[in-house]
């Protein structure tokens, strides 16, 4: 696959902020020729399928600046330095929804927007959950509602877009097929 | 949901470049408090889960700088200034793949990153291909190889993380799905 490889020829910092970078990089292209590379760095990040013993799912509801509207997500949150992703999800799950859970296993990984930048989500599944009496408490700058949805509630908020990013539709797909292979 | 709303005190533009634009938001947060908000800005960009008449998915191997590795992933791009969607996804197919097909219908659509961007990737199902004589090349720093996946390898490609982003990873659980319903 060497062919398809692009050369770094330099690298420059452009911002440094409390959650991305953005650096602009020269490179080679495999024919030879100069071109840039706008790229987004990322700590990571976390989203956890949660499901209630009645077999709900637990989302929040949040504000995102990036969109300027209010949509229903699956609880997510990004790395804290040298924090490992399982470590993350239980921190996550706690603070944003006030949910412990028995079981926590890891579903599947991947790259939100792999043209310009590194994300890379990785989600649980998280099962045997109850209540904490004083959960950890959001960041500063959170604000959520808790919702806890069937699968036909889900479904019918993807069809109205109010459940409307890539993660949780990933994880609400996940259960239809669970769900269709009798699982 | 007003009690979620964040109110834009400031708006600073960082960076302005041919893919994406930074700006750092100051925000008055529900509670009164200000704080900073880090945005990317997009284009929106179309992705294509094109299906052969052997009932194979068309895919595109390509390096991404972001991550320093060459993935596998469904035919995508970014739309271009008054472009409409269903007209991107026509011409990348074209461009990254060299089919042209009967049928595109919109399948769904989803933000990748709303924590930190506004990009939104609108997903068409395609159907009837066929491979154009002369087919649009791509763009200038564009270079891919196509391959033609069974659901079986797409499914081993994912386990192996050659397939390992968010809209790829959505469009084989979309086809086991639909498999699974015996559609």
């Amino acid at each position: 696959m060497d062919h398809l490889i692009e050369k770094t020829l330099s690298k420059k910092t452009i911002f440094e902020g409390k959650v991305i970078d953005l650096h602009i990089e020269e490179v080679e292209l495999p024919n030879g020729k100069p071109s840039t590379r706008e790229i987004i760095k990322h700590p990571g990040a976390v989203a956890i399928l949660a499901i209630t013993d009645e077999n709900k799912i637990v989302m929040v509801q949040q504000y995102r600046k990036a969109l300027e509207k209010v949509i229903v997500e699956i609880p997510a949150g990004k790395l804290e330095k040298g924090e490992k992703p399982k470590d993350t999800a239980r921190r996550e799950l706690e603070e944003e929804t006030g949910y412990i859970c028995e079981n926590l296993a890891p579903l599947t990984s991947f790259y939100t927007s792999p043209g310009f930048a590194d994300e890379l989500v990785h989600v649980y599944l998280a099962k045997g959950l109850s209540k904490k009496e004083n959960p950890a408490s959001l960041d500063e700058d959170e604000f959520v509602d808790v919702l806890e949805l069937t699968i036909e509630q889900a479904i019918t908020y993807i069809k109205e877009q109010k459940i409307h990013d890539a993660k949780t539709a990933f994880a609400v797909q996940y259960l239809q097929l669970q769900q269709a292979l009798g699982e």
